[in-house]
């Protein structure tokens, strides 16, 4: 077996390698100026662990399926996808008539050209796991739950509460508090009028004089956070700091965020390592 | 039946239902800010006719996949791709080891999701049929020659010369000068050393006061025709011009063309519709 990292995953695919005691095999991508791609692949190991995050997923997913097929040439038996982190998850039904189901689409569209799944923590409504969204293949969502808890306890306040922001996050965010004995308080998404969400906490009064961790799955745009920042801060609590699976967030979300008061936000490198991303490699090589 | 054209083809798409006398039914594409796609149709007819170009063609990919299933959910019973650009075809072999076979790849992806595949002159060169890009379903190569040489007849010098670039557009070049009356060069592909490719082309003194235009299936970054040019021009040519299937061409490379004595540069408008582009509607329309 092999680890085939593309570029923007490698640190992480030879770490994962590392764990294994089998080889990282970069894939090597090349964009033409007319925009095709070009992937080349060093000789396929029986079992391909192909490694990619599915951020931006449109040519990742074209160039994936061309690693895949390159793999099957030149031999490999099974060709496995660990994608850390799983886009197109959140159009999981046509929300107005005519519109595409994209998550069932690129769902049926791994599990027709890869041989197995693994993602982390993916971001799942409506439907409930994730063998529904690639069927026939054998798909692990493992959670990040125990190397976030494992990233939070080093000199942490006892006194700190973990704030999820909605009622789905409840059992989500209880994992991590639980290995760190810490307070748990959900928040609510309350619809006011036609479109209007607002979140509502119930039980912040117990957030005065304490820290507070946010922790959700996926920071992107970080309007969310920004909302329940606020809250947190006019309860009285000391600080505020998130913590996520998944940094999805580009600099300028980083910048409101932190204007928002909220002091430091730390996320796995399933999209991207950067100095202080918490690493996925452990979690990863215990699932294969 | 209805044909739905996406955003930069949307002209083509309703000449092509004009001369077929069904609606034109734009397909929406919203790109999210992390870069995924939802793409929003209206309510499908049975025979579902999508049109779009393939350049740039991984994100276009994606989407089509996605129109294609939206278009089944809605109870189309046949979805057939219009594609009068089709990209990935030159990548139809590993040239390197481990390379993936593109054009294998995404023909396959195009056959497991489509119901036909209609494109306008392919660049095909070691696979002869366009049948063996997408096996199974019914896939049709239409060329364009008729338009081009339609366009060019108006006010035609009946002493020009049709200069293909090599031996394997001959039969096309061919094809476009027969209904015109007009002689035919075609060059040779001389390779020197190792990589060093240069074009000869034999029985050039005919040129010799006469105006030439060249031919070719794409022009993309010009290099062929720029040297084409350089070889008539010597050759004493009055007048030099190009004419092809797809302008797949960027500004900087029209540019260049243009500095190297190329008067007119004439395209269909297989990629982008632009003002004086040759419009492929009317024999999309006879194909299907
Ligand atoms: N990548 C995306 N970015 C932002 N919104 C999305 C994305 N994909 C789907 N949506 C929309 O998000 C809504 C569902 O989100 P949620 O209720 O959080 O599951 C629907 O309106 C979707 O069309
Ligand atoms: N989109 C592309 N742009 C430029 N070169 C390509 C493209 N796709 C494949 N190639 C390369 O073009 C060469 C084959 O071109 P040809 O001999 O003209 O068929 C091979 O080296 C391919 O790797």
């Amino acid at each position: 077996a092999a680890v085939y990292p593309f570029a923007e995953c490698l640190a992480q695919g030879e770490a994962l390698a590392a764990a294994l005691g089998i080889p990282a095999l970069p894939v090597e991508v090349h964009r033409f100026p007319d925009g095709e791609s070009r992937v080349r692949l060093h000789p396929p190991a029986r079992t391909a662990i192909v490694l990619r995050p599915l951020n931006d997923p449109n040519a990742r997913l074209i160039e994936l399926l061309l690693a895949a097929a390159a793999l099957r040439d030149g031999g490999a038996a099974r060709v496995i996808l660990v994608a850390p982190y799983l886009g197109y998850m959140r159009q999981d039904m046509a929300f107005r008539p005519g519109e595409a189901v994209s998550q069932r689409v690129i769902g049926n569209l791994i599990a027709a050209h890869f041989d197995g799944l693994i993602t982390v923590d993916p971001h799942l409504h409506r439907v409930s796991s994730l063998a529904e969204v690639a069927p026939g293949i054998p798909a692990l969502s493992i959670s990040a739950a125990p190397v976030l808890a494992a990233e939070l306890a080093p000199g942490l306040d006892p006194r700190t509460v973990l704030v999820g922001p909605d009622s789905e996050s409840r059992p989500w965010v209880e994992s991590i508090a639980s290995p760190l004995g810490l307070d748990v308080l959900v928040g609510e998404k309350v619809r006011h009028g036609d479109r209007a969400v607002r979140i509502e906490l119930p039980g912040k009064e117990a957030l005065h004089g304490r820290p507070a961790i946010l922790v959700d799955d996926v920071i992107s745009s970080g309007t969310t956070l920004i909302e329940c920042a606020r809250i947190l801060r006019a309860a009285g609590a000391t600080s505020v700091e998130a913590v996520a699976t998944h940094g999805l967030a580009r600099m300028q979300d980083l910048q409101r965020i932190a204007a928002a008061g909220v002091f430091r936000v730390r996320t796995t490198d399933s999209i991207a390592a950067h100095p202080g991303s918490i690493p996925l490699a452990p979690i990863l090589a215990q699932a294969l």
